[in-house]
């Protein structure tokens, strides 16, 4: 079976975001006001085959944490879709 | 009214996404097999004042085309939520 996950990597909550305090900066430069907060993480798109649901949770499960992510300073959250 | 905008910007289908192809060989090396492609964007969490839709919208895709995305390369779309 084939799956799409759509994976989201953030940064903490509880951590300074620079590159999002910089764009929120820059936002009001460019005149765009009242902009309160920017967090900027990644956004990953993996398609890949899997035997089942069970298994593709588990690939993308491995993938976050052994390399999309930094659990010290990411968190990330997913959505798994049946591509066929 | 405050807003929160969640924005994708993703590198465009017709271009290579050098960034994507590394990440796709590692995670065969760390045997995550049978991962067919991936792609590596952005995920920004944009929260701010607006007076109401139609001006929170305006901001937003003036926010994109101004800083947050390169339209030659990428492409953007985002999801608006009311927050009060």
């Amino acid at each position: 079976m084939r799956f799409k996950a759509e994976i989201k990597v953030m940064p903490l909550k509880e951590l300074l975001d620079p590159q999002g305090k910089t764009v929120s900066k820059n936002l009001k430069n460019l005149n765009i006001t009242q902009v309160e907060d920017v967090r900027i993480g990644k956004n990953i798109e993996m398609t890949f085959e899997a035997n089942d649901e069970t298994q593709a949770n588990e690939k993308v499960e491995a993938a976050c944490k052994k390399l999309l992510s930094n659990m010290v300073m990411e968190s990330y959250e997913y959505r798994l879709e049946t591509l066929s």
